[in-house]
């Protein structure tokens, strides 16, 4: 079976670096010359590509890793192998889906995908296989999806080393990911960015600072197009936060122990169930 | 030299464990008379105590680790050894330290500190001296501390494992640790709270919302007291906080992508100049 993975950028260099092994002819897409060179140096590809075109019509499967607005004029711009496999790793769905679920052709599969599992860095060179262990896949199943192409996909992320994947809808998808993925990253930037830097921060953090900050290294084109296309589910999102966030705040305000003991223990109760298993 | 260490919990057990080896007499006083057999199986404390009164009498050190207000009692009702040092672990200290200077006996030279190391987890099980390596130690300097106390604690921090110590006062540590530490309590409780729980959330998260969440599992106790002893400093913290949280958020609503574009980028700026090692 031939896979193509194309952008080996963090995402799709985890992927090319986890597909070593499992017996599929893999090969890689990037406009760096310099990458494709190192990807098929560590044995992760059999070859690279700096033009998609011939390579994606043999390929049975197709892993674009590129950002939402590249995925759709790849797809818009490219064709695929009849009765492959096309799927992606975009974290907004169903704005992006619609579209694209118009530019592919009916005689390809499109299965939409979201791993769940990133770095705050960019580049092949943070890549690594590692993210993608016990973490949570998400897929996105549309109308025309075959039965056999979503349980293929379950089963292709599970030797890629995800949890058992989810199957949801587009609507539910983004409405999950505004809170769990999306309002993290508006508050890690919002609390980075309110430092007065009156001291020299650095040297007067614990963990706390720094787990809370660490992805406000944020790729700054990705993002921005990612919370623009989830507004409706961001700002639901954003309006829960800021509702907790007042109470807690008047609670401090107004000497209010009780309020703040009550909403110290549900959060300490909510973290721990977080933490269990599951099934 | 005899160290006594007062309260073996998370952080009083990662004393008793960090002085392990370094050629102290070191005892350990707790309630919990399982913790003190513990400690003297792992061979970390000589001998422990239930009631403080005797070894702290013959102490030439000791380290209370006890919430502010427990630190206050123990002062108060404690007869420590002349010339000994005492040092707490307290993470306020304008309010703190004029409560504790008033109560501590001149003869006893008392070296406010707060070691900016701690876990979520409660209880000596959890202690463990690898926190303390090269986290930040802040030592509070008041106008009764002799130089030369000054100097010995920051060897003796070094000894176990910190940073090189940085000496301030008590208004400008609450200020700092308003922003670094207590905001981002704030912070982490508010989002988990503003969970709607309609899906199953921890089926659908990355790393990002697990990192933001983590200090949520708060000690609903320790954390009341030390917002509400602090209120003046969080609360100019939080409106910082809400101020860019805001402008991120009209951003997101107005379409406004070069507002966002310029605070990712501010973002990703300074959080890599808090990775860079300082000097």
């Amino acid at each position: 079976m031939v896979i193509t993975v194309v952008g080996l950028g963090v995402v799709g260099g985890s992927y090319v670096q986890a597909l070593q092994g499992l017996g599929y002819d893999v090969y890689g897409v990037d406009l760096n010359e310099d990458t494709l060179k190192q990807a098929k140096a560590d044995g992760c590809i059999i070859e690279g590509y700096t033009d998609a075109h011939e390579i994606v019509k043999k390929s049975d499967m197709t892993i674009i890793c590129l950002y939402p607005s590249q995925v759709l004029e790849f797809i818009a711009t490219h064709e695929f192998k009849p009765g492959s496999l096309v799927t992606d790793v975009v974290g907004i769905k169903s704005y992006f889906l619609e579209k694209a679920l118009k530019l592919i052709s009916d005689d390809v599969e499109y299965v939409s995908g979201h791993p769940m599992a990133g770095k705050e860095s960019r580049g092949y060179a943070y890549a690594s296989k590692d993210v993608f262990i016990d973490a949570n896949y998400i897929i996105i199943e549309h109308e025309k999806n075959k039965k056999e192409s979503i349980e293929f996909m379950c089963q292709f992320v599970s030797q890629l080393g995800f949890k058992t994947a989810r199957i949801m809808s587009p609507y539910d998808h983004d409405e999950i990911i505004s809170f769990t993925s999306q309002l993290s990253h508006v508050i890690a930037v919002s609390l980075i960015d309110s430092d007065t830097q009156k001291f020299d921060t650095k040297k007067y953090t614990g963990d706390s600072y720094r787990d809370l900050t660490r992805i406000a290294n944020i790729n700054e084109e990705l993002w921005c197009e990612l919370f623009l296309n989830n507004k409706k589910f961001l700002l639901q999102s954003i309006n829960n936060f800021e509702n907790q966030f007042d109470k807690l705040k008047d609670a401090i305000i107004n000497d209010d122990s009780d309020t703040m003991i009550a909403m110290f223990k549900e959060a300490a109760k909510r973290r721990e169930q977080l933490e269990q298993k599951d099934e």
